[in-house]
């Protein structure tokens, strides 16, 4: 870890490589130090620990769909969201310098991985795929066993980052397949994202359980003019069957019109967070 | 597989005894042909093929939230829900006859009962957790390989099936532990459930991308007083950052209300798919 002051220390999810970091870099540029960190429990907690300045994580993908657990973190951490970003998921076939197409017998990644390379593995028989729990991480396994016969599935930062080569680039089945991803703060923070801003504000909230109250709660937006671009459903713990939102629009906290939509919205909804400008 | 033309062919994913096998019997009482099939796409297909009437799925868990690949499935066959039932999980530790609760070195689950039992496991730190891949199959594991150092954590029904005990009752953390199923046929198929109708209603969307356009389409359900019980957002394949909303509402299928809501729904949405009144 570089010790100089001007580097935001920030944590993502996953082994060197992974592509949260490539996140990472279109967030705060190559003036961050990424810093690897095993669960997405573990982000928070060393956010939360003041281990590191930022954390980025995914929060949805366009084919899978959100990244529910981190919903949760979001919730329950005194964090803010201060940036956004969207990476194209390019899956590629990495192996050791030297090694050829033809001497490769295994490719490892992870399943989801595997899963989006169907084609490629359907059209290369001779390839026996191999589940791993990490994609970066299974080149990091090839450079540290030095395997000459097996390939893994990972972004082409893995590749450079653990000297391997890419042997076919993009993979992937479908082209459509970005992840989105959040870059957070300890509440107060002075963390600044390298990307122009979104103009979009995260809020979470639950309503009354009464008819028509979602209906309601959009209707502070969209008596507003204010455009909701994600709605996500979580379950209420200890409550069963009532439900938490996780709203995204449009929109600044300068804005008069979003503050007045948001103290609309605290007359309308039981419980209120704003989870952040972006 | 009884031939008796009574009984309806219940396909439901997991091992025999799992809870999915309790809803099953909930929703079509003992007059059911439980089949366990391996994968949840499994239950779909063999659905489609006509080697099953009926299929039993998880949708959402109070703690976990959504089954999300159920909703997808929903979405892509020709099916209808026709039933819904919530089967309260309650998590017992489950041993071979005779085997004492001193005797227990290792207690197998899946990793998800696992870590909803976190107190049990803290309070005897003598008996090491080993996850399974299926709660049920656990317990069969168990018969089949006649340990006596171990115990698993499962349904009451899986001890039943398997001819086990249970050694403790209840032992999950947290009682508000609820799964809801749906009952699934072939569209124009004439499975009858035995529950008592839920007078509700599962539609699945999608909207124009414009402001607003999420709001118009709960108008449609909100000015007529037509009471939301459920929204899910899941992405639409192919479109970046577009959305499926799955919703649920009180009514049924015969109220001129609900008929005309529908209507209006189809004049404001892209899509519009009625899963099902049950």
């Amino acid at each position: 870890m570089k010790q100089n002051k001007q580097y935001v220390r920030a944590g993502f999810q996953g082994e060197r490589g992974a592509f949260s970091e490539i996140a990472v870099r279109q967030l705060l540029g190559s003036e961050s130090d990424p810093i690897p960190i095993e669960w997405f429990d573990g982000v928070f907690q060393a956010l939360m620990d003041k281990k590191i300045d930022a954390a980025v994580i995914p929060m949805e993908n366009t084919l899978h769909g959100s990244v529910i657990e981190n919903f949760d973190h979001l919730l329950n951490h005194d964090i803010e969201v201060v940036g956004e970003t969207s990476v194209r998921i390019v899956h590629n076939l990495i192996a050791l310098p030297g090694v050829a197409f033809k001497d490769i017998k295994e490719v490892y990644s992870h399943p989801v991985a595997l899963n989006q390379c169907l084609k490629f593995l359907h059209q290369n028989p001779q390839v026996e795929k191999k589940t791993f729990y990490d994609t970066a991480g299974s080149v990091k396994m090839l450079a540290e066993t030095k395997r000459r016969d097996a390939a893994a599935i990972a972004s082409n930062l893995s590749a450079d980052i653990y000297g391997a080569r890419i042997l076919k680039r993009g993979i992937e089945d479908d082209r459509a397949n970005f992840t989105r991803f959040f870059l957070l703060q300890r509440k107060g923070g002075t963390v600044k994202g390298k990307m122009p801003p979104s103009k979009k504000v995260s809020i979470v909230l639950s309503t009354k359980n009464e008819p028509g109250s979602l209906f309601r709660a959009l209707a502070a937006l969209a008596l507003r003019d204010i455009s909701l671009t994600k709605i996500e459903s979580r379950p209420l713990k200890g409550k069963p069957w009532e439900y938490l939102f996780y709203i995204d629009f449009e929109g600044t906290l300068k804005d008069v019109k979003v503050q007045n939509a948001i103290r609309h919205l605290e007359e309308v909804a039981d419980f209120l967070k704003v989870l952040g400008g972006y």
